[in-house]
């Protein structure tokens, strides 16, 4: 008997015969002889819906009242969830975020768990239950509902996992596992069979969408073992380890790219001590987070630096750079849209020289430039123009010798068991 | 300064301008000076549909999962509601029932309030922010979430109203307030001016579907001075209180009708001591309300009775009784469905003795059968055969001098302000 946690997003709940279907196969663990829990996201467009519901009354909703909001829609997979596994005679129980001992601190829409509280949930399995958990939502020391953000399911189901010391943690999904990049884009894309964590934290930061980044860091740090499988056939998926068996000479496992980018840049700031301190501190204390940061060199005196946000962030970082103006005196604030960035990941990138300058060399070679670089022990990320993006990442997938003898299988609709 | 509550039911928050709607009334509220606690529903069809979800899943759903479904209604409406209030301006925070201190019994799906918690909601009033609470829900000791049943937004109100020594709590509603009768099928009711407690318990209980029984009991409890009034327009409401200025030779205030309503047989059962007790205690275990209870004679110590359940309770109530067959013996049991009950109310009827004997009356000369009869200090009811409603109501309302000079006005999306 092994203790279970199976995560299902949006997709997999997205209709009736959907949640009939993850009932069928959350019961089917549990008469296996396991121990189940189970996290589920809300059904389909419902977070989407809500979102727009409140912008046409209010187009800066409160953050609280969004939260209020927003975890209504895995309130509804949950109970729908536990009705339809009532119905195959198997005993669940669902629970809130708050309900199942999940606390956070008080930062709506974003916040981050401080403490889970598992007994509740650890009752019910001892009493033989299905334990169903609303993911990406828990509860402040004063009661207040709060979300994790986008993605926070994830989290929720690893963050459950390691407070429950479960076995396994089931992330559940519409593709097979972890590509070696984006099957939609390349079509001979690798199933890979395992990745560690940190290359899959990557992965995972660099916009592949498979698993939140910060379940994977949860995970890594816990030491959960992750695995990444269709929620619509029954073939192995990605296990995502601490310790990964490299295949001889594989430098780079996967390529992932990211939309979510947007450039700032400013012009002409004084070059005294502190500004990178001051801009960058400033924007933290916003909430927002930098990705890459470059800075150009001095002329005068005076420096050009540039750095990337995510996209929902640009309007708000350059104000808030506008707001700190009269401190920090600079010629001019840009933005840029309809970036991408690019990013090469592998663990045997580390003692293999040469992977950043092919890689540079591949992408001019298809008449692109880069706009900015970025590199680290196993990654090196490349921002570029958003309109060459699939014919980079095919040359990349290409380059770096990943493309599949066959075409990759991807799970869908289509092959429903 | 005053402290108001305002409950809005479902079609006043059906959609997004409705909302807006509620949301400046509730605004204009404060600005006058008061201190504003709002009690909302869940939109429009939104609990049917969940229901209708739930159904595609399991004919039996379990309740305490349906409470759990069903209270999401409730929660996308406060926060739609604290998201419009802040597009005015105004300081809005929403709470869910358990937030707002709301203790109930571990009865799914028909919980009774056993204790209110509400210093979370005093202190936001404190602050200055118009509290809105949602309506039909609460929490048990053990933290399970639980709804009071159909209609229980009324009692939140009403009881939210207690709690915190409210100077009102006005029901906002799409007709403009308590009528004579149902202006759909009588074109000239008339708008009552006020009510007492026992009159409105009566026609609430008798399916006048303005204001649930439970919340008037409460308020009758309470002393908390209600009023029903239209959301749709300004006009006065009608008061709802101890103490009503009787006019000269008002007899019967009202006439409400009840289509919720089966009656069910027991044939041939011995006549022998504890027969009533043991039948209808059985029923109040299965949590099943009976109202009329009517007996006939002895015929060889055998004897049958009749009594009416809610139409969804019929199949459980038979259920029941047919459970109890080797304890109790009986020849049959029979169940009838189609039927309505008629009932006139007044306080004014205790010392006008013939009330009755007209009502009989004027119902055998539309050519009804009466099936069974039940009278109170200031009601009497009369149950018919459902296809003659409207003759019989619009005989009655005529008869007992109700019918107003000119037609009913009946607030309606087409009288917006």
């Amino acid at each position: 008997m092994a203790l279970y946690v199976m995560k299902f997003g949006g997709s997999s709940v997205g209709d009736t015969e959907r949640m009939q279907r993850v009932a069928r196969r959350v019961v089917e663990k549990q008469q296996e002889g396991h121990q189940v829990m189970v996290v589920v996201s809300a059904m389909g467009d419902t977070t989407d819906d809500l979102i727009d519901q409140a912008k046409l009354l209010n187009q800066n909703p409160p953050l609280r009242e969004m939260d209020m909001l927003m975890t209504t829609g895995e309130q509804i997979s949950i109970a729908l969830l536990a009705i339809a596994i009532d119905a195959l005679g198997a005993k669940a129980v669902s629970y809130t975020g708050w309900q199942a001992g999940f606390r956070t601190e008080a930062e709506h829409g974003r916040a981050r768990i401080t403490e889970i509280q598992p007994e509740r949930v650890l009752k019910s399995l001892d009493e033989g239950h299905i334990v169903i958990v609303a993911g990406f939502q828990g509860m402040t020391e004063d009661g207040e509902i709060t979300t994790f953000g986008r993605g926070g399911s994830d989290t929720t189901a690893v963050a459950l996992a390691a407070a429950t010391g479960a076995d396994y943690c089931e992330i559940y999904t519409d593709v097979d596992g972890v590509y070696s990049t984006d099957p939609r884009i390349v079509k001979n894309a690798r199933k890979l069979n395992e990745i560690s964590y940190d290359e899959m934290l990557e992965l995972a930061n660099l916009g592949a969408a498979v698993l939140h980044p910060r379940a994977v860091e949860y995970a890594k740090h816990n030491k959960v073992r992750l695995v990444v499988r269709s929620s619509f056939n029954y073939h192995e998926g990605t296990v995502v380890k601490e310790e990964v068996n490299m295949e001889q000479g594989v430098v780079v496992s996967g390529i992932a790219y990211d939309k979510n980018v947007a450039r700032i840049s400013i012009m002409g700031v004084s070059h005294v001590p502190g500004v990178l301190a001051k801009v960058f501190g400033s924007l933290a204390d916003a909430k927002i987070d930098v990705d890459i940061i470059v800075q150009s060199g001095v002329t005068d005196g005076k420096a050009d630096f540039s750095f990337t946000v995510a996209l929902s962030d640009c309007d708000k970082a350059v104000k808030v750079l506008e707001g700190i103006r009269s401190e920090l005196p600079y010629e001019k604030v840009t933005s840029e849209e309809g970036l991408v960035k690019v990013s090469i990941v592998g663990a045997g990138m580390v003692s293999h020289p040469g992977v950043a300058a092919q890689m540079f060399d591949v992408i001019s070679k298809q008449g692109v430039n880069i706009v900015m670089v970025s590199t680290s022990e196993i990654k090196v990320s490349c921002v570029i123009d958003g309109s060459k993006l699939n014919e980079v990442v095919t040359a990349l997938h290409t380059a770096y010798g990943l493309d599949a003898e066959s075409t990759a299988f991807v799970g869908g609709p289509q092959d429903r068991r």
